[in-house]
């Protein structure tokens, strides 16, 4: 089955906002195992949308639109597919209902009239709810074609989308779609390739895909079953092969668990608190820390010292060591995050120093080049990475690769114990 | 004259990566206003892209391809565009040469054969040298119609569109489009919108366009002239206009300047030192600081004190205030930048206390709740906000604020010497 996406909204054809939409959509029409040959995004324009709509409707079997279902007069969505698949607009009761409570909950003034146009809908049009807005998103149907008509605000599309769509396009294809991912740290996406290349010629069902993020890789398995049992039955022993192949690189097999969390997770888990003593990220790792809701539980704070006045007052770095070794170097490193576990009597602490650049680089010391190390009750482990890319590139890298490097001490740890 | 923009990638259509490239050509496309009706994306499939551009050749008067320009057999673009527009391939010795020159720098061994495909242009195409790729971009004209070519990533694409294909395009229109940038903070799209909407209203040359990025707004002003001196003066007084009605609220009339690096241009204009001492946004502020290169002639150090022990210990809070007033209050914020500039011994402290939620909000201290202090040789300003959204967009404006709260403390300091 073919699916085709567009985007409706003057603003994407200015360049006022980036369309993330569409990669969201693309990923999960993608898992569903339809194909997609074409994304188009168009303006909120009637005449060109019918146009685009039209063509659309030709090629391809359902069309994904997305925006323009709003109150005002430039929202045509609704409109132009009711208008070339030939359906009248009706009121919808249900939706007027669900309008008139939004607004008493919301809003807590009288509903302007235009904002009942957003109660129309083409007749026998399937109407989803909107849990998060307004404007109900639509599933047209005729000929054998469908139209999915969605809001453009991420906030409204995506729970829409995974709670009401998802399972309607999954139930037309007369099976049954399961997926499983696994997030992995530690390996680019070339290797992680490479290690599975025979697990991903070899079948068809499940299948694996893989997507490279900043120093991780997540890797997606799905099968297709008539049931939701057969289709986990024939997940189990492909997830269970790549557990074994990837081990403890693996920090998760939960699609909403990230890095961060997984590391707070661990520390909650074996009731150890942390600290974090930064040079070159700046206080990105903290910041990152600090993006779990409740990490007040085991994170206690977080040093950012860029300059060497500050690795020594706020971590107690011995100035015969940057002297000797530098402000870059295994030496410091160590001293930063057992300096900094003792400073904040924190169980672990885990520093960064490194170059990021475009300035300071040497031939010896070239920029990309990071020392991390992280202390666990007295024990301090060491890296050295050599990052490319703009400061940018090498400081996320970086940040990434610190928390993953607490994550791994503390299987050690706790596995030696 | 209309543009269409045509994205070539089949990771788009799989949804592995966000198009941002066409956000950013967009972006551009409106400042030379050019008028943009679509954009599409196709994959890497022969009869598929030459039905997308013939269409787009039909419809536009001039298309920009970005992908399919590379080495391996996927690759399609160049070969699509030259038969659709009945042009042959040729090699092209200079970019023979480019590709030459490009190996032996970059990659140290032999040229792979495939790779000879990139230095084969349609005959008569102008190319576009890449400094920072292999691929060359490449411009064909043909019966008043213009076709675009460029490589897909970002770090080829941008100097390449920016330095060879902006003026081309500009050159074309037979006058000159100068524009200038304002970045604002300190006030929302629609109060700017609202402050000079009888300028926008008023004239169409130049014009003024607004853009809404996180606590700030930006806001183009473009004029075509016959020549650039011509355009300039157009929009100097509209400049001086928008300078005088905003007033300090500006914070950069250039273009390439963000908010941090304001900060620290300034803090290095006053030679003035700056500590940071963060709660809620948990290191954002000190890793937006370190994002400039060279801050450390006046970035000294930053303390993350997310619990109260931290904030007591690191920063000399009093437990008093903490258990009268509670760590997200006024009188915490005000101890936190006075203590966090004493223990650091910089000229500058700011801090930022808050709730981001989800949790920990109560009817007298909702999620959302943020108090920010300056500390600036001794004199302390402090400030109540009252953000919206989820945890990432309260700790996002918390930031930014916290940065021009730096900025307008230190502009107060220098005036009232």
């Amino acid at each position: 089955m073919t699916v085709e996406l567009i985007s409706v909204g003057t603003e994407l054809l200015m360049g006022n906002i980036v369309n993330s939409n569409t990669q969201f959509l693309a990923e999960k029409c993608a898992m569903l195992g339809l194909d997609m040959y074409y994304q188009v995004t168009v303006g909120d324009n009637y005449g060109r949308m019918k146009e685009v709509v039209k063509t659309a409707l030709g090629r391809s079997d359902i069309i994904i639109l997305t925006g323009g279902l709003g109150p005002t007069e430039d929202d045509l969505t609704k409109e132009v597919c009711a208008d070339v698949m030939g359906m009248e607009l009706v009121e919808d009761l249900h939706t007027r209902k669900h309008l008139e409570a939004f607004f008493e909950h919301n809003i807590y003034r009288e509903i302007p009239d235009n904002n009942w146009k957003m109660a129309t809908v083409p007749s026998g049009a399937l109407v989803l709810d909107n849990g998060n807005g307004m404007a109900p998103g639509l599933i047209l149907e005729k000929d054998g074609k469908a139209a999915i008509l969605l809001p453009g605000p991420p906030g409204e599309l995506y729970p829409m989308f995974e709670q009401q769509v998802f399972p309607w396009l999954s139930g037309r294809q007369q099976s049954v779609l399961v997926s499983r991912m696994v997030k992995i740290c530690g390996c680019g996406e070339s290797q992680v390739e490479e290690r599975i290349l025979d697990l991903i010629d070899s079948q068809t069902n499940p299948t694996i895909a893989t997507y490279a993020k900043t120093a991780e890789v997540h890797l997606r398995i799905t099968a297709r079953g008539a049931t939701e049992e057969e289709a986990g039955r024939l997940i189990e022993p492909v997830l269970e092969e790549v557990k074994d192949r990837f081990k403890e690189k693996i920090y998760t097999t939960d699609e909403h668990v990230n890095l961060e969390t997984a590391v707070v997770e661990l520390l909650k888990k074996h009731r150890l608190t942390i600290s974090t003593a930064e040079s070159c990220t700046g206080g990105m790792v903290a910041a990152k820390l600090v993006n779990v809701s409740g990490v007040s539980q085991v994170f206690m704070q977080g040093m950012v010292t860029y300059s060497n006045e500050a690795k020594m007052g706020l971590l107690g770095v011995k100035e015969d060591t940057l002297r000797t070794y530098g402000a870059v170097s295994e030496e410091t490193a160590k001293e930063m995050a057992s300096g900094g576990a003792a400073a904040s009597g924190t169980d672990v602490c885990v520093a960064i120093t490194g170059l990021a650049g475009p300035e300071g680089g040497t031939d010896r010391k070239p920029v990309g080049l990071v020392y991390m190390a992280c202390c666990i009750q007295g024990n301090v482990a060491v890296r050295e990475y050599h990052f490319k890319g703009n400061r940018d590139k090498i400081r996320e890298q970086s940040m990434m690769k610190a928390l993953d490097l607490v994550r791994l001490c503390i299987l050690d740890h706790e596995a030696s114990r």
